[in-house]
Parts: C-alpha cells; structure tokens; sequence
C-alpha cells in the first residue's frame, strides 16, 4: 500500500472530515491546500502542538489514545483564546505503516474530533521516528480572543476545573505504585484525564467579553501564572487551600497533591483572570455546569506569589515541565 | 537555557516575525495561538509539511538549507493554490538545544521568509529526533483558488520552469559521481536549486482566472500529472520533447535527464492546465518573466499518457517517489 492509499483509508473519512457540521471549510482533503473562510467580523485562530514519543507519552503508547490526546491538546488552546473550533490538519511521522496502528489511531482521533466538533482539513504523512504534529484552526469574534495579557491588578484569578489530575493520571498510566486502596473507578477516571482531556471550549466562550486574560494549564500551574503574570505586567497571588482537587487525587499522600496541583501540568483547565465587577457571572457559568474556583488574585508588581498557609512569598521560577530542560534541575 | 528562552532567542526576532508587510497578523508569537485576519472577500488557504532527516534531506544536512527548505517547499503549496502568503507555524522536533544549529536554522528560515514574504506567527519547540514540520497560511479571492480538479478536455497543460533540477540537486548535495566537465557554476546553480526552491508564487497569482488546475512539482512530473487527472476526470498527455531542461541537466546522459524530468520531483514549479482560450497569456506571462511551456494537452479518459517520440502511450503507475513504498520496487 502506498502512501496516498494510507491516507486515503484511514484519513479522508467521513467520520474525521464530518466530525461537526460546518460552512466553513470551503475545500478539505485532496489538494495542495486547503480553503477555509471564517464568519464575517472573525478572527482566525491558529495553534500548532507537536507530541513526541517518550516526551509527550509513554513509548508504544496506544494508538487510539494518541490520536484522541493529540487533537485534545491541540484543541485546548482554541478553548484558551475563546474561540470556536473550524478544523485541524495533521502531521504525521511513522516508523512504519501498520494497519492496525493506523486503524486505532484514526479511530480516537476521530472520538476527538467528535467531542471536540472539529473537521480533518489536510495533513502530510511520512515515514520516520514517531512524531504528531497537529494544527488547529478556530474563529472568534474580532478582539473578542482571551490573550495573557490583559490581567489588572484587583482582577481575581480563577480555573475552571481540578489541578494535578494529568500528574495523577500520567502516575496510573505509567503503572507506578498507587496510594493503596484507590479504587478502579478513581483509577479509570485518572487513565481518562491523562489520554482524553476534554478541551474547556464552552467555558472559553462563555468567559468572551468577561474574563482579562486566560490560557489553558498544560506546563503547571505556577509555570502557566507566570506567563500570565509576565505578559500582563503583573504579579498573580495564588491561595493553595483553595486548589480544586479532585476525588481521585486525595488518595495521595497531601505532599504529592500539593506538587501535582502545582507542577504537574497537563491539566487542561482554563486559568484566568476576572475583573472584580463580573464576578458575578461565576455563578452562572457554574449553573451552566463548569466548574469555576477562585483561586487567588491579581496584584501590581511581577511574578507569582503562593501561600501555603504562612502568607504569600514569591514563586522561585516556574517549576513546570520544559522539554529542554534536564530533570534533575 | 530551556525551552522558552531558546524560542525567544532563535524565533521571536524581527526577521522572522516582520519579514513582510502584513495587516492580517493581528497577533503573534507569544500567546496559546495566533490571529489571522484575512482581508475581506479572501478565503484563508492552508497546507501543512514535515521534514524528517534521512527521508526528506540527507543526515547532518547543513542547517540554514533545512530551515530555508522546509519553508519554501510549504510556501510553493500556496503558490499552486494561487494564493498570496500571510503567516507561517513551525513545530520543531530536536535532538538537543545547540546554539549555533538554531541560529544558522534560524537565519536560513528568515532568508526564506523574506523571499517568501511571509511570517513567522507560532510555534512548538520539542525534543526528540529531528522533524521540521511548517504549516503555511495564504489568502485567495474567495472561488479564484486553483485547485486540481477543473482541467477540461482539450486545455493545454504548462509548466512553469525546468524540470529535472530537484533531483539533479540532490545528487550534488549527495556527493554523488557528476557528469565530467560539469562546470562549477552549475553545480551551484543545481545545489540551490535543491536547498533553495523558489516558489512560484508570482507565476500563481498570474495564473488566477486563467488556468482551469494545477499544482507544484513535487511528487515527480508523472505522479503529479496523474493527481490532476484523477482530481478532474480527464486523461494528461505529455510531449517528452517539449519538456523544458536547464542547462545544467544537460551535461547527464540522456536517459538520467529524462528519469529526472519524469520521475525525480521537487522541482516545485507549478503544472496546470490552461483552456485553449486562454492561450494568448502565455506570451503576457512570459514577458513577465515566467518561464511557461507548453508540454502537452488535456485529452477525455483517464490516467496520463506520454509520448517519447513513438506516439502516445499509457504510462503504468504514477512513478513518483513515495514515503511508504520500498525503493525496490
């Protein structure tokens, strides 16, 4: 089988370039481009995510789970600048091309695109080390997108869901030693949180027009304040009592929650901030089912302050996870 | 250093950032995604390529031809599609942070970038064996884009430049035995060509409203002509000897000139069909300074058909080079 035939049979589905009804994609797969035409009065949002063997997951990691994992965080940024999913290409390199690999792949690429209402609109296949490359197109309103750097000081800093559950879930993926006792349900439900994150896209736009700034956690939660707190000119002060945690991590020893709610990324939850007039509208987006915790606030000054309890002191660096970074730091 | 660093160092530089004029960049590198603002009427076009070592360009290959390749060859889709380029994303897989590759990398991708007219809007900067992945996005008058199915029965098809070049390069760039008494200039010449494609982008911006398909040389003459004729439901036919040959590829045997412009691909200047009506442009454009061809004729049936001075014969197979097929066969 050769390489267009590949892409022919597991890419240009129905299920991957149909996954949500849209007018937008003016010409999908099959040409050397593809056309898409936002809405009148949008803007183009653009985000490239590059996931790597044995960086981004686990080496002969399953292959729906990949392909699910991929798109998600991918998808995650269009939910951190409030904007609305259109459609994604993908870059793919594989050693080889192994059908039921592709099959599988496909397959939760597909789940994803579904869950996150986004169409397949090109890609490149090659062969090579194993590397995704995923670019995902949205829209929103023109200078209606959540950048990082319109937190003020007095605005409260908020997230829209649990902390540390992508550590956790990497934790259970990984087989390591579990807390004793944690059950099966907690269990799948980390395996979950680590493979098919669910991209906050409803509570993006929700918060258009209402939050100053806001991102999505993927390094860590002190390592993504201080991007807000750097490009806003700011100093983000984060209360540790009031993390939201889940269920599943309370198992772990209190240690080991406090490091994966702050460093552990992989989260995929929205961080921003809030002007104090809106607060009001936390109450309805928690009516509307999201999950919104305050967890600080926004002061004059840089950087990220943490109280653990004994008052706020400043944060010493980011401490998130950084590719080029050695472990051992 | 870690990962935020070496992007801001390398990528977040003016050359990149600002290598053309562009209103349509309403934000840049920095945030979780970028934001396009395509100009009224226009459709956004977008195509996404990666380049794997060993694959794609040969091992330890000289790092500013990388980054000025893997950009032009993404930029030359966009000119196949007619289109005018806007931005540019890079997801860049590496084996270490080494100062000195990112910035002979970087000024290799700037030089492109500013041949291209394009910018760099964002990125993803990874570890792992080395893969260059770009997604380019250009903008076309909404139904003007050239796309590969609209060549008719009876249209001429055209080339925009010399065929063969791409391969003869990589045989240079190879080290490979050259023909003897090749002058210096030439190898020169054949080597940027290799490094270096230009992307015909002014070429695709003449062809709007003219030509009926088209597409960039990059599969392989054969291969590429087959897309068209599968995409429009017609037959190709090609004159071998009207197939246009630089100087250069005329000190190999005969018999490796027509391989190369047959089979060897990226060539990366466009082939399109141009209805009979529409003839007189060829002189405008070559006025121009476009170096069109005419090398054959749109035919009803199916498939391409070559004559090498024996008539019109079936060619087998689109005989182009493909990632997932053995070389063997």
């Amino acid at each position: 089988m050769d390489e267009f035939d590949l892409i022919a049979r597991y890419f240009r589905t129905e299920r991957l370039q149909r996954a949500a009804a849209s007018g937008a994609v003016a010409l999908g797969i099959g040409d050397d481009a593809a056309l898409l035409q936002p809405a009148a009065g949008q803007q183009l949002v653009i985000s490239t995510d590059t996931l790597v063997e044995g960086v981004h997951f686990p080496v002969n990691g399953p292959p729906a789970e990949l392909g699910y994992r991929a798109l998600a965080v991918a998808v995650s940024d269009l939910a951190a600048m409030a904007a609305e999913p259109l459609g994604f290409t993908l870059a793919l390199t594989l050693p080889q091309a192994e059908a039921g690999w592709l099959q599988a792949f496909s397959a939760g690429l597909g789940d994803a695109a579904r869950d996150c209402r986004i169409n397949l609109i090109g890609g490149d296949t090659t062969r090579g080390p194993l590397n995704i490359g995923v670019t995902v197109f949205g829209q929103v309103p023109a200078a209606q997108a959540l950048t990082r750097s319109g937190a003020r000081p007095g605005d409260l800093l908020c997230v829209g869901g649990c902390l540390g559950d992508g550590a956790a879930g990497l934790a259970v993926v990984l087989g390591q030693a579990l807390p004793a006792g944690l059950p099966m349900a907690e269990q799948n439900y980390l395996h979950q949180r680590f493979w098919r994150p669910l991209p906050q896209l409803a509570l993006g736009a929700l918060l258009r027009g209402h939050a100053s700034a806001g991102l999505d956690v993927s390094d860590g939660l002190l390592a993504d304040a201080a991007h807000i707190a750097k490009a806003s000119g700011v100093c983000l002060q984060i209360n540790g009592p009031q993390l939201p945690m889940s269920d599943a991590l309370r198992s772990w020893p209190e240690r080991q929650q406090l490091d994966w709610m702050l460093r552990g990324g992989d989260d995929y939850v929205l961080l921003f901030t809030l002007p104090r007039a809106a607060r009001g509208q936390i109450q309805r987006w928690r009516q509307a089912g999201q999950r919104v915790s305050v967890i600080g606030q926004v002061q004059a000054g840089q950087g990220v302050q943490l109280d653990l309890g004994l008052g706020m002191r400043p944060v010493d660096g980011p401490g998130g996870y950084q590719h080029f970074r050695s472990q051992d730091d």
